[in-house]
Protein backbone atom coordinates (compact mmCIF):
# COMPACT_ATOMS: atom_id res chain seq x y z
CA UNK A 1 0.00 0.00 0.00
CA UNK A 2 0.85 4.00 -0.78
CA UNK A 3 1.38 6.12 1.77
CA UNK A 4 -1.75 8.13 0.63
CA UNK A 5 -3.85 4.46 0.50
CA UNK A 6 -3.00 3.53 3.94
CA UNK A 7 -3.98 7.03 5.34
CA UNK A 8 -7.14 6.85 3.45
CA UNK A 9 -7.42 2.99 4.86
CA UNK A 10 -7.35 4.18 8.26
CA UNK A 11 -9.30 7.30 8.64
CA UNK A 12 -12.04 5.47 6.91
CA UNK A 13 -11.87 2.15 9.18
CA UNK A 14 -12.10 5.07 12.31
CA UNK A 15 -15.27 6.06 10.65
CA UNK A 16 -16.58 2.57 9.78
CA UNK A 17 -16.02 1.69 13.71
CA UNK A 18 -17.77 4.68 14.86
CA UNK A 19 -21.13 3.90 12.62
CA UNK A 20 -20.47 0.26 13.61
CA UNK A 21 -20.62 0.62 16.86
CA UNK A 22 -23.64 3.38 16.79
CA UNK A 23 -25.65 1.24 14.56
CA UNK A 24 -25.18 -1.76 17.63
CA UNK A 25 -25.93 0.80 19.71
CA UNK A 26 -28.90 1.41 18.06
CA UNK A 27 -30.32 -1.99 16.84
CA UNK A 28 -30.47 -2.75 20.70
CA UNK A 29 -33.51 -0.14 21.73
CA UNK A 30 -36.64 -0.27 21.72
CA UNK A 31 -38.80 2.46 20.18
CA UNK A 32 -39.73 3.35 23.70
CA UNK A 33 -35.92 4.04 24.55
CA UNK A 34 -35.49 6.12 21.41
CA UNK A 35 -38.31 8.59 23.05
CA UNK A 36 -35.89 8.61 26.30
CA UNK A 37 -33.82 11.79 27.05
CA UNK A 38 -29.98 10.78 27.21
CA UNK A 39 -29.77 12.78 30.72
CA UNK A 40 -32.18 14.97 32.58
CA UNK A 41 -33.50 17.51 30.15
CA UNK A 42 -31.04 16.89 27.46
CA UNK A 43 -31.79 15.55 23.91
CA UNK A 44 -34.22 12.44 23.26
CA UNK A 45 -32.17 9.59 21.16
CA UNK A 46 -34.75 10.54 18.41
CA UNK A 47 -33.52 13.64 17.80
CA UNK A 48 -29.58 12.50 18.02
CA UNK A 49 -30.11 9.60 15.44
CA UNK A 50 -31.81 12.61 13.18
CA UNK A 51 -29.32 14.96 14.20
CA UNK A 52 -26.84 12.58 13.04
CA UNK A 53 -28.48 11.34 9.74
CA UNK A 54 -28.48 14.93 9.01
CA UNK A 55 -25.06 16.20 9.66
CA UNK A 56 -23.46 12.98 7.99
CA UNK A 57 -25.80 13.28 4.90
CA UNK A 58 -24.35 16.72 4.35
CA UNK A 59 -20.92 15.38 4.11
CA UNK A 60 -21.84 14.37 0.42
CA UNK A 61 -21.84 18.21 -0.44
CA UNK A 62 -19.18 19.41 1.71
CA UNK A 63 -17.13 16.36 0.57
CA UNK A 64 -18.18 17.01 -3.42
CA UNK A 65 -19.86 13.70 -3.06
CA UNK A 66 -22.82 14.12 -5.10
CA UNK A 67 -26.37 15.39 -4.06
CA UNK A 68 -27.51 14.33 -0.17
CA UNK A 69 -30.33 12.12 0.20
CA UNK A 70 -32.44 13.80 2.85
CA UNK A 71 -31.93 18.12 2.99
CA UNK A 72 -35.20 17.82 4.24
CA UNK A 73 -33.54 16.44 7.61
CA UNK A 74 -31.66 19.94 8.16
CA UNK A 75 -34.91 21.55 9.22
CA UNK A 76 -35.75 19.75 12.06
CA UNK A 77 -32.84 18.50 13.30
CA UNK A 78 -29.74 20.77 12.58
CA UNK A 79 -31.72 24.14 12.33
CA UNK A 80 -33.98 23.32 15.38
CA UNK A 81 -33.37 22.11 18.97
CA UNK A 82 -35.26 18.95 20.83
CA UNK A 83 -38.12 19.52 21.20
CA UNK A 84 -38.89 22.41 19.17
CA UNK A 85 -40.48 20.67 16.68
CA UNK A 86 -43.09 17.91 16.96
CA UNK A 87 -44.41 15.25 15.88
CA UNK A 88 -40.30 13.65 14.72
CA UNK A 89 -40.43 11.54 11.61
CA UNK A 90 -40.83 7.81 13.08
CA UNK A 91 -38.65 5.53 14.58
CA UNK A 92 -38.42 3.30 11.63
CA UNK A 93 -38.26 6.30 9.19
CA UNK A 94 -34.87 7.78 10.56
CA UNK A 95 -33.67 4.35 11.29
CA UNK A 96 -33.77 3.88 7.81
CA UNK A 97 -32.64 6.95 6.46
CA UNK A 98 -29.81 6.29 9.31
CA UNK A 99 -28.51 3.33 7.18
CA UNK A 100 -28.88 4.56 3.85
CA UNK A 101 -26.67 7.89 4.49
CA UNK A 102 -24.47 6.20 5.70
CA UNK A 103 -24.36 3.36 3.88
CA UNK A 104 -24.14 5.72 0.62
CA UNK A 105 -21.05 7.54 2.03
CA UNK A 106 -19.63 4.33 2.43
CA UNK A 107 -19.99 4.04 -0.86
CA UNK A 108 -18.62 7.35 -2.03
CA UNK A 109 -15.66 7.44 0.31
CA UNK A 110 -14.39 4.21 -1.74
CA UNK A 111 -14.54 5.65 -5.07
CA UNK A 112 -12.20 8.42 -3.98
CA UNK A 113 -8.63 8.13 -5.05
CA UNK A 114 -5.97 8.32 -1.47
CA UNK A 115 -4.71 11.53 -2.69
CA UNK A 116 -8.41 13.45 -3.11
CA UNK A 117 -8.65 12.94 0.68
CA UNK A 118 -6.12 15.65 0.61
CA UNK A 119 -7.61 18.01 -1.49
CA UNK A 120 -9.73 20.67 -0.28
CA UNK A 121 -13.12 20.68 0.83
CA UNK A 122 -16.09 22.30 -0.91
CA UNK A 123 -16.58 24.68 1.69
CA UNK A 124 -13.26 26.27 0.78
CA UNK A 125 -12.07 28.96 -1.94
CA UNK A 126 -9.31 27.98 -3.68
CA UNK A 127 -7.41 31.26 -1.90
CA UNK A 128 -8.15 29.94 1.33
CA UNK A 129 -7.08 26.38 0.79
CA UNK A 130 -2.98 27.97 -0.10
CA UNK A 131 -3.48 29.34 3.48
CA UNK A 132 -4.60 26.48 4.86
CA UNK A 133 -4.09 23.16 3.49
CA UNK A 134 -5.11 21.41 6.69
CA UNK A 135 -8.63 21.84 5.98
CA UNK A 136 -9.16 18.76 3.67
CA UNK A 137 -11.54 16.48 3.27
CA UNK A 138 -9.85 14.54 5.85
CA UNK A 139 -9.58 16.72 8.40
CA UNK A 140 -13.67 16.80 7.44
CA UNK A 141 -13.98 13.38 7.96
CA UNK A 142 -12.21 13.23 11.40
CA UNK A 143 -14.31 15.42 12.62
CA UNK A 144 -17.68 14.10 11.85
CA UNK A 145 -15.85 11.03 13.44
CA UNK A 146 -15.48 12.86 16.55
CA UNK A 147 -18.72 13.98 16.54
CA UNK A 148 -20.47 10.37 15.75
CA UNK A 149 -18.42 9.34 18.98
CA UNK A 150 -19.17 12.64 21.02
CA UNK A 151 -22.87 11.68 21.08
CA UNK A 152 -22.56 8.11 20.73
CA UNK A 153 -21.04 8.63 24.56
CA UNK A 154 -24.15 10.37 24.89
CA UNK A 155 -27.24 8.33 23.56
CA UNK A 156 -25.42 4.63 25.72
CA UNK A 157 -26.17 6.49 28.96
CA UNK A 158 -29.80 7.12 27.93
CA UNK A 159 -32.02 4.74 30.88
CA UNK A 160 -32.53 1.05 29.33
CA UNK B 1 4.18 20.18 2.44
CA UNK B 2 4.34 16.50 1.59
CA UNK B 3 1.08 14.28 2.04
CA UNK B 4 2.87 12.70 4.87
CA UNK B 5 3.26 16.15 6.37
CA UNK B 6 -0.06 17.14 5.58
CA UNK B 7 -1.50 13.72 7.09
CA UNK B 8 0.16 14.00 10.30
CA UNK B 9 -0.61 17.31 10.97
CA UNK B 10 -4.25 17.02 10.16
CA UNK B 11 -4.43 13.68 12.96
CA UNK B 12 -2.62 16.00 15.36
CA UNK B 13 -4.94 19.00 14.64
CA UNK B 14 -8.12 16.74 14.93
CA UNK B 15 -6.21 15.43 18.35
CA UNK B 16 -5.44 18.89 19.48
CA UNK B 17 -9.16 20.43 18.79
CA UNK B 18 -10.31 17.44 21.01
CA UNK B 19 -8.26 18.00 24.15
CA UNK B 20 -8.60 21.81 23.71
CA UNK B 21 -12.14 21.53 23.60
CA UNK B 22 -12.01 19.23 26.87
CA UNK B 23 -9.44 21.83 28.72
CA UNK B 24 -12.12 24.47 28.53
CA UNK B 25 -14.79 22.03 29.92
CA UNK B 26 -12.57 20.97 33.05
CA UNK B 27 -11.62 24.51 33.45
CA UNK B 28 -15.08 25.67 34.00
CA UNK B 29 -15.95 23.23 36.21
CA UNK B 30 -15.68 23.60 40.19
CA UNK B 31 -14.43 20.84 42.49
CA UNK B 32 -17.97 19.95 43.40
CA UNK B 33 -19.10 19.85 40.08
CA UNK B 34 -16.29 17.23 39.62
CA UNK B 35 -17.77 14.62 41.95
CA UNK B 36 -21.01 14.77 40.17
CA UNK B 37 -22.32 12.04 38.19
CA UNK B 38 -22.39 12.52 34.20
CA UNK B 39 -26.25 10.70 34.78
CA UNK B 40 -27.67 9.23 37.28
CA UNK B 41 -25.81 5.86 38.27
CA UNK B 42 -22.77 6.43 35.78
CA UNK B 43 -19.39 7.62 36.25
CA UNK B 44 -18.28 10.69 37.72
CA UNK B 45 -16.46 13.48 36.23
CA UNK B 46 -13.74 13.22 38.79
CA UNK B 47 -13.79 9.21 37.60
CA UNK B 48 -13.28 10.21 33.86
CA UNK B 49 -10.71 13.04 33.97
CA UNK B 50 -8.67 10.09 36.02
CA UNK B 51 -9.68 7.47 33.41
CA UNK B 52 -8.48 10.04 30.21
CA UNK B 53 -5.48 10.72 31.60
CA UNK B 54 -4.38 6.94 32.64
CA UNK B 55 -5.70 6.19 29.07
CA UNK B 56 -3.85 9.15 27.09
CA UNK B 57 -0.41 8.31 29.69
CA UNK B 58 -0.46 4.78 28.12
CA UNK B 59 -0.21 6.30 24.30
CA UNK B 60 3.45 6.93 25.15
CA UNK B 61 4.19 3.31 25.82
CA UNK B 62 2.16 2.00 22.50
CA UNK B 63 3.57 4.83 20.58
CA UNK B 64 7.32 4.29 21.62
CA UNK B 65 7.47 7.70 23.01
CA UNK B 66 9.35 6.88 25.82
CA UNK B 67 8.21 6.31 29.49
CA UNK B 68 4.70 7.31 30.95
CA UNK B 69 4.05 9.42 33.59
CA UNK B 70 1.79 8.15 35.52
CA UNK B 71 1.57 4.40 35.60
CA UNK B 72 -0.16 4.50 38.96
CA UNK B 73 -3.24 5.91 38.11
CA UNK B 74 -4.32 2.35 35.87
CA UNK B 75 -4.79 0.27 38.81
CA UNK B 76 -7.63 3.15 40.06
CA UNK B 77 -9.03 4.71 36.62
CA UNK B 78 -8.81 2.16 33.72
CA UNK B 79 -8.77 -1.39 35.50
CA UNK B 80 -11.43 -0.84 38.02
CA UNK B 81 -14.84 0.74 37.29
CA UNK B 82 -15.68 4.37 39.03
CA UNK B 83 -16.81 3.65 42.80
CA UNK B 84 -14.57 0.55 43.15
CA UNK B 85 -11.40 2.57 44.70
CA UNK B 86 -11.81 5.44 47.41
CA UNK B 87 -10.78 8.41 47.66
CA UNK B 88 -9.67 9.29 44.63
CA UNK B 89 -6.68 11.45 44.10
CA UNK B 90 -7.76 15.13 44.31
CA UNK B 91 -9.44 16.73 41.75
CA UNK B 92 -6.63 19.47 41.32
CA UNK B 93 -4.00 17.02 41.67
CA UNK B 94 -5.59 15.37 38.50
CA UNK B 95 -5.96 18.53 36.60
CA UNK B 96 -2.34 18.69 36.99
CA UNK B 97 -1.74 15.22 35.48
CA UNK B 98 -3.84 15.83 32.62
CA UNK B 99 -2.58 19.00 31.53
CA UNK B 100 1.04 17.15 32.23
CA UNK B 101 0.36 14.15 29.71
CA UNK B 102 -1.33 16.09 27.05
CA UNK B 103 1.56 18.43 27.28
CA UNK B 104 4.31 15.28 26.96
CA UNK B 105 2.41 13.86 24.21
CA UNK B 106 2.19 17.41 21.84
CA UNK B 107 6.16 17.73 22.42
CA UNK B 108 6.66 13.97 21.59
CA UNK B 109 4.08 13.67 18.79
CA UNK B 110 5.69 17.11 17.51
CA UNK B 111 8.67 14.85 17.60
CA UNK B 112 7.92 12.11 15.36
CA UNK B 113 8.52 12.02 11.89
CA UNK B 114 5.45 12.03 9.09
CA UNK B 115 6.00 9.07 7.68
CA UNK B 116 6.30 7.57 11.31
CA UNK B 117 2.97 7.78 12.16
CA UNK B 118 2.65 4.83 9.43
CA UNK B 119 4.79 2.28 11.04
CA UNK B 120 3.25 -0.46 13.41
CA UNK B 121 2.86 0.41 16.80
CA UNK B 122 4.43 -1.32 19.70
CA UNK B 123 1.72 -3.92 20.98
CA UNK B 124 1.84 -5.31 17.60
CA UNK B 125 4.61 -7.84 15.76
CA UNK B 126 6.59 -7.08 12.82
CA UNK B 127 4.51 -10.42 11.20
CA UNK B 128 1.36 -9.10 12.44
CA UNK B 129 1.88 -5.54 11.33
CA UNK B 130 2.71 -6.71 7.82
CA UNK B 131 -0.70 -8.45 7.71
CA UNK B 132 -2.45 -5.57 9.19
CA UNK B 133 -0.35 -1.92 7.96
CA UNK B 134 -3.18 -0.09 8.78
CA UNK B 135 -2.75 -0.97 12.69
CA UNK B 136 -0.22 1.54 12.81
CA UNK B 137 0.45 4.63 15.30
CA UNK B 138 -2.44 6.95 12.91
CA UNK B 139 -4.41 5.00 13.70
CA UNK B 140 -4.05 4.43 17.41
CA UNK B 141 -4.04 8.48 17.42
CA UNK B 142 -7.45 8.34 15.97
CA UNK B 143 -8.71 5.80 18.04
CA UNK B 144 -7.70 7.93 21.20
CA UNK B 145 -9.07 11.10 20.00
CA UNK B 146 -12.77 9.36 19.13
CA UNK B 147 -12.12 8.05 22.58
CA UNK B 148 -11.85 11.77 23.96
CA UNK B 149 -14.51 12.78 22.00
CA UNK B 150 -16.80 9.97 23.24
CA UNK B 151 -16.42 11.07 26.76
CA UNK B 152 -16.48 14.86 26.50
CA UNK B 153 -19.66 14.21 25.03
CA UNK B 154 -20.63 12.51 28.41
CA UNK B 155 -18.88 15.30 30.76
CA UNK B 156 -20.78 17.94 29.61
CA UNK B 157 -24.01 16.10 30.49
CA UNK B 158 -23.54 16.79 34.41
CA UNK B 159 -25.60 19.32 36.26
CA UNK B 160 -23.85 22.35 36.45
Amino acid sequence: MTHEQLTASVAIASWKTAVARTDKVFSELTEEQFLKEIAPGRNRIIYLIGHLTAVHDAIHTILGLGDRLHPELDAIFVAKPDKAIEPLPSVPELKKHWTEVNGSLSKKFAGLRPQEWLQRHMAMSDEDYAKEPTRNRLSVLLSRTNHLAYHLGQIVLAPR
